[in-house]
């Protein structure tokens, strides 16, 4: 390892590779950093956990003055109130039948349960269920990204429809995912401000004005229109990833986590990895300069990745790593990669300190 | 569901979506077919397992004749080990330091057992911790696919290198992945021949004739040239998926493992499902239509895939699924779909018949 490498004097300690380490220090650091600009701004935090999935980095979140989390589903959603989690908001346009509907209701009898919805049809369901619960539903609306969300004026008729349906209305929230790529947050971000003015217009005309105005996301969190929006959802500031890194939405100083993994084979200017898709994710925007990114290398770029291969290819005269040395590679998507581990080790100045299971893997439903 | 759709009488037994469903009897004749095809042409079948890591599968792929099992890591030989599998060969360049060492001792001292080299210093590593046990080591050469495996011509040299360390060398092997591509099997096939047939002479000359020469892919295996090769090491097969669909090595009623999804919110001419890069995985190669596909809706297109949603985009003039509806997306690359999944569902004539846990997923180390 270069000399600085946070793995530089502890390869002793280290599991077997290819394994996710998390630098414990960095990650305190990223979450106060996230914490710190949204008091600022004066918004409401709710970080999404799906990010991580881990129980003890929730609670450090709320220890850092997050106000609850954010969660993509209904089991997401049972691992964390079964950690002591107290108000979740499932972020996803669920379409609620009679086995959801009981978990839901049994949830919301718990804790502060907020879900979203994006259509009448939708809205009409979960009444059906769910009417009179202390479930409360968010309207999603579309701020651009074109994924769920309903348009923008139609935000009231959704309000309406869902407090017809029995339905307590806690607000509006969109994703502007349309922020990933390069240069794109800035617009991403007034997008985001405009749909939820005009679905907050649209919600009050109709008699619900929204409570929570809810948006934001890791690379457009620090660009939110506080004048429009009063909570942020981001999720990936915990960790990071090269993706956010490659954005400019980060410092590869600000990557928490990374897969360890073994120089396991070389051919040319080219050495193979023993940490694959298996380990990293396949995800590979089209802007991203290859399947993941190595901190310590930063001229290093990894053209190809299989399940159990990342080749990675050293630029001409630069010393390629020797064959059974460890090297750090960080995930292009670290959602992805932390829901492939069964666990994480953690690193405190380079040295293992615990291993933290990830709780909600794989809970997809 | 259109009519015949395997879903069709039985959402009531259904989990919640998204989960992977199996269909077994089209798994079934999957099997059969392959064990079939390397029985005709005299090839010994030795199943890739990291596509199902399924003890049940693994069993069946034995019981239709097939010698033995491929595995990609020491975790997914110890899951099948302990399962009963009695012949394994890991067939990945493993850096043998003491923890993998130990490994791979306790397993070696328990069924047959044979793992990757690529290089003299691997077989040297290799050598220094298991010099003189059971363990068998396969030269591993590049037949055009550009990962791991030393040049044909050098096979001779690890294989020297190997024996002097005091290792039993049982072969050579090549993976032709560069068949999965359009048009590009029956080039890769013949790659992988020449390959195998200049590394066996290179053996043959330094004196370690290998008496398995191992190739084959689920793309190629049809193509194998069994003048040269006499052991295939499929994996896809069992399943197959998007991906071997759209490069014709199956038809869309061969793939047998599809995730099962509702359909959430609607916009246009697209739905989107709750299925996303989560359940599916994100692999999409530079030629795939999309990030899977709907084999009862072949017109239509997944356009974008995030962690929970599929965006899938329907032709002008197709009826839109309702919301609420159940659909079937086969992933692209089925290895990465099994590997996201605690289990999966079998079903058979559509209704759920069992439910087989992943017994290896995520052994990764």
């Amino acid at each position: 390892m270069p000399a600085g490498s946070p793995l530089d004097a502890y390869h002793k300690d280290l599991p077997a590779t290819p394994f996710l380490a998390v630098d414990v220090d960095v990650m305190d650091r990223n979450l106060l950093r996230m914490a710190t600009s949204a008091t600022q701004r004066g918004l409401a935090l709710r970080p999404h956990a799906k990010t991580h999935k881990i129980l003890k980095i929730a609670q450090r979140q709320l220890d850092y003055g997050a106000v609850g989390l954010t969660v993509a589903t209904i089991g997401e959603a049972e691992v964390f109130v079964a950690g002591g989690i107290e108000d979740l908001f499932i972020a996803y346009p669920l379409w609620v039948t009679g086995e959801k509907a009981n978990r839901l209701q049994a949830l919301a009898e718990r804790v502060r349960l907020r879900v979203g919805v994006d259509s009448a049809e939708g809205a009409t369901m979960i009444g059906r269920h769910l009417a009179g619960s202390a479930l409360e539903v968010m309207v999603e609306v579309d701020s651009g990204h074109h994924r769920s969300g309903t348009q923008p004026d139609d935000a009231g008729k959704v309000a309406r429809t869902a407090a017809r349906a029995g339905l307590a209305v806690g607000g509006v929230f969109t994703f502007p995912g349309h922020g990933y790529g390069p240069g794109r947050a800035g617009a991403a971000a007034a997008d985001e401000a405009q749909a939820l003015s005009a679905a907050a217009a649209a919600m009050t005309g109709a008699g619900h004005p929204p409570a929570v105005v809810s948006g934001g996301s890791t690379p457009t969190a620090a660009l939110t229109d506080r004048t429009a929006v009063n909570e942020v959802r981001p999720g990936v500031y915990v960790f990071n990833d090269a993706q956010q890194a490659e954005l400019g939405s980060c410092s590869w100083q600000d990557v928490a986590l990374t897969a360890v993994a073994t120089v396991v084979s070389r051919s040319g200017r080219n050495v193979i990895l023993d940490a694959g898709s298996k380990v990293l994710g396949a995800d590979q925007a089209a802007w991203a300069t290859g399947g993941g990114r190595l901190p310590e290398y930063q001229d290093a770029r990894v053209v190809a990745l299989s399940e159990h291969h990342a080749t990675v290819a050293f630029p001409e005269g630069h010393p390629l790593p020797d064959l059974g040395e460890m090297l750090r590679i960080a995930p292009n998507h670290v959602c992805a990669a932390v829901n492939l581990a069964d666990e994480v080790v953690v690193l405190k100045g380079g040295a293992v300190v615990d291993t933290w299971p990830v709780d909600a893997r794989g809970r997809n439903s």
